[in-house]
């Protein structure tokens, strides 16, 4: 790992995460930016004196050369520093687990894309939420074409814990530096999460947006409320990310109507799956449940009405990147069901969202390409 | 009343929304185009011989003649009739209940709110949504400050019974129409409710809004998909209004953030009202329950979970038409309360946002300004 | 109308559900026991100075002696009353419509169910909450074998306005006076709907109960806490009924499980149930909407989405009436769905509940028959 | 750990469970009744292979005797070999966590609480629902008095998985075989859970029972439906278990209601706690949200709106475990909220629990002593 240190929030999760199916165990890092304080930590975690690391570029080039070396890093540092430690390990011959946005430019996001499909290593963006069995659920439903065609997207990721000023909370100060979080505050945050997300389960990609972002606290370098129109083909959309949105919490929430049906499903409530067949009854389809696909029943651990959540959604983004990663050591084919784990393509369609987005809202709203 | 004969769906909704509160009885008519029609209905609805007429013009002539006349006409016909029927009525000096949207053109609404203003006459238009006890809630609580400086306002109005191509219904066809509803589809028979109740409940008024139309089912004339990004001054908004999103039912919708707290209210469980004031837990606000604003309990029948719905709220309108022309005959200032019900200035308001979708989705989205 | 004067509730609730939907108007009443107030208040009805009166023999006897006598009559006095009052109008030939519970003792309930059955005259009981079209939908699927053998049935009805001690309270006092109430507190007033409901909708009937009763404000005559088992042949069920339960506010809800499917229905949200065959996915059944009974769609005012509530639904149990009352004038058979309005039977056996449940608590929960 | 082995249940929750919070390792084990299998399925487990054991005896033997002896065993096998398996840890001087519930005899149950009390060693019983965040929450709300004096305790815990008859399933066939399951069907395997629920968050003991058990489905040996009536002192509550409530998936629920308060929480959405203060609005309590209890926050690993739920509660009992077995060995007291998990005393509770709703149900309901 590197990143996750003290103080850090995401990092403590991709370990219990990793933890969770018992695929992975924490064997070396580099934890913070400072090397006493990035090993000391690493003591804390377990890990033997040699790999608890003071620079990742040493982790890179130490690991490479063990016999019992890493089967993959995760990286779980600030959005700027992605792409150089993807690509310390990834050149190191590293299979990389990655946090989300994949890179804060373009261009960073097409090297990384370059190296992954030159060197074929496994590469996974911990878009987490598309780990949800019910999210998978739905795709596979609108894949079968039980929504016949898509004619409407329906988005929005609501939080509040920035509708004030946080500065000081290392969380949000680092969230709102452009320096660190690339050119979006919620853009990059959670709108990415909400438009991986929609394109993951219908399977259409946004040709443009026209967005409208907002920074509502006095001082904030970056956009804290994102209201964005999507155009899929013939199919219309509308993304909403908030983090000023009072009483809100974790609010991703995803609907699409086709002409054949309409589905609906939101993150807080993540169990069960809204499904209107057109002109007939509403069905709750539930985890676990009659009528569930395998690539749901992949995704789940114990039955249904047993509430799995957050972290077991997490969970599974690790489970298949071991699946992912085994493959590859063993140089077969991986479980079909674990490539719906997101990567690199994930990746460089979000950084496309968040410039598109950016200069859409600079241009007043004009329609922009996302490619 | 003007319309309602039969095969009409919203008539006889107004009739029952009249009668339910004992203000209001049906005692002069035209319900029809076809003139001999029309005196049948009229004998069926119980009315005296010489008041079920054959043409709206007649009935506005006589009626302003008799010592017992109508205290008010109420007008259900399609939106492209409304403007004459209102002006003769109103030219009759009689008082004037009519559906939404008020008129087809700018012009025609303007008119009738010259009238309207030169005459003194009540005139109150049925964007019935606004008669809800917790619509009145909100609206009493953001102007309260309750909320603080407003941020964000979401709104939504999605439906699905025009999924299909439904040419031959009656309710349909004349929505489908140009010649009959207007330029709008969704956009006046839905999209108005939407505007007008954020409107309404925030208290502010959109400058400006891009607008993304379609109309998805083939060969449909109007639009049966809205979406809409709309600026309020500093405050940003969305609104959605469709007619084709699948599995949904009559679902209105508004969401309000502030810098202090945030709402949410839907119109198919409308008895409660989400309220979080920022950092503090979120309340659950019933009809009938702690804390509720003397607006709301003005327009309250029975206690708080004895479930009041869509007839009681239209019958609110119907009450405060009915409080709003007393005061009018009695020379004396009305009730405050029932001067929230919509008038000639929701009117213009909604024809305005009509004129502004519709330029703004055929300039592929340019912000157009509502006024 | 005998009963419903100033400062009453339910009589105002009986005058909006009878107007709602056009069938009845109010032409007679006695309001009050005091016989100038009861006049008075007759006045502000804008009753002919004749047909506001004195006391409820007066009004019987000159009633049934008038050509343009009453079509019924409507008892809304505490439940103490009912039975004279009943039998007065039913003496004197005239249809009643009575409040439940029907009488206070056994004696009284049997008196009128035989002069009912004697004289062919309507007597309808208004346990409105059977006059909910989802209520109707769950006694149609359960009579087609939907739910199979029914094995369980669970209701309850949990109320908290007389958590504390309201005495001086006009609606608490008569309640929680025996005398006044009868035996029961919230036994009679809300136990008694539940109980209704549960064999209402099962067409099952208990053949005995075990009950534990409460009273917790200290000082209250009368039972605020009703815990009862009970036994439906093979069937085994609970009711729960409570004036205390802190936060609840007219909680009816009920839950019926046989061995191919359950449902569920709640009062405060009246507009669905939940229907889920066994080993399949739950479905949300809506009012209005796909696959509802004709039994239900009878007693259906809008469409689906535009919410009915209570009004609609004791509105639903005044139409009923009026169909039983114009067809026993008419002598022909009535609709057959207005049959379904609870009648004499009905409120037979909800005083025999009340007297079956208030021995088996004063015999500490010996199972006791109802019967 | 002892039992889990092939095509069991509950032993890879438990191994999920005591691995997400990285306290235990699973280090030896005897996981089937087969020696073989079990020493298979322990090499399948990575167990060393001196570690994976063909019976319990030999291993809590063996491992007593070990330097890097197991700090705990996790028992997970049929009710009727608890008693057993417990006291041989028990005597070798190994902590104990125990599947519930304890023991199938109320002889046993003393045994192993006299065992635990005598010798000081942590015995923990995996009644894993009162590790919720929000159970925790109600008990502290109530323990601080919140609620005032209870009146009503109304708990329920649905299933409908053995709604028909599933000879041959294995989890099935044990639980409905009285040698192995105990006297109990619904009522061991889950009522159990439910009346220790009601106790933990109440903190009151139920004084007596009176209780009508039932095995619908023809055949079944032990009950699959049971209804119960308490009596706390003066409060009263309602208990109903079910495994054939057609609809249902794991929907244990619990509602408490006192003069100051009532509250609701659902175990199948566990992250809020409904509250509502007399009189006052209701409030939605979320798990890392405003006003939580410190003993909620220290059963909490991310912050609200990203769902925890059956994994993460149950993880909550093996923390709390971990603290207790190290406070243990190190001898000093644990953190307070870590003595939250339940023990021997919810153990003897459970198996008295058991005995008097069997006792009641065969005596026709009569009310009978917890104790």
């Amino acid at each position: 790992m590197v990143g996750g240190g003290e103080g850090a929030f995401i990092g403590g999760v991709h370990r219990m995460a990793a933890r969770l199916d018992g695929h992975w165990d924490l064997v070396a890092g580099n934890f913070q930016s400072d090397p006493a304080k990035s090993i000391a930590f690493g003591k804390t975690m377990g890990l033997a004196d040699d790999r608890a690391y003071a620079d990742f570029r040493t982790m890179a080039e130490s690991e490479a050369k063990r016999a019992d070396r890493i089967d993959a890093v995760s990286i779980v540092t600030p959005n700027s520093t992605h792409h150089a430690i993807a690509r310390a390990f990834l050149d190191a011959g590293i299979a990389v687990i990655c946090d989300k946005p994949m890179t804060i430019t373009r261009k960073h996001a097409d090297d990384l894309a370059e190296v992954v499909i030159r060197t074929g290593l496994p590469f996974i963006l911990t878009h987490n939420y598309s780990g949800y069995p019910m999210a998978r659920q739905a795709r596979a439903m609108i894949a079968a074409g039980e929504l016949g065609a898509i004619r409407i997207v329906q988005v929005e990721y609501a939080q509040d814990w920035l509708a004030t000023d946080l500065s000081g909370n290392k969380q949000a100060d680092w969230r709102s530096d452009p320096a660190k979080a690339g050119p979006g505050g919620a853009l990059g945050d959670i709108a990415t999460h909400a438009f991986q997300l929609a394109e993951f389960v219908t399977g259409l990609q946004a040709q443009s947006i026209s967005a409208d972002l907002s920074a509502f606290v006095p001082g904030r370098k970056v956009d804290d409320n994102v209201n964005v129109l999507l155009r899929f083909g013939e199919a219309r959309g509308m993304l909403w990310a908030s983090q000023v949105a009072t009483g809100s919490v974790n609010g991703l929430k995803l609907r699409v109507f086709g002409d054949k049906g309409g589905i609906e499903w939101a993150q807080e409530t993540p169990e069960t799956l809204l499904f209107t067949p057109l002109g007939q009854q509403q069905r709750i389809i539930r985890r676990g449940g009659a009528g569930v696909s395998p690539s749901a029943t992949h995704a789940t651990r114990v039955p249904g009405g047993h509430p799995e959540g957050y972290l077991e959604g997490f969970a599974q983004i690790y489970a298949d990147a071991a699946e992912l990663v085994r493959a590859h050591l063993e140089k077969r084919a991986p479980n079909a069901f674990a490539k719906l784990a997101p990567g690199v393509a994930d990746g460089v369609r979000g950084v496309k969202f968040i410039e598109a987005a950016v200069a859409s809202s600079k241009n007043n709203g004009a329609w922009t390409p996302v490619d």
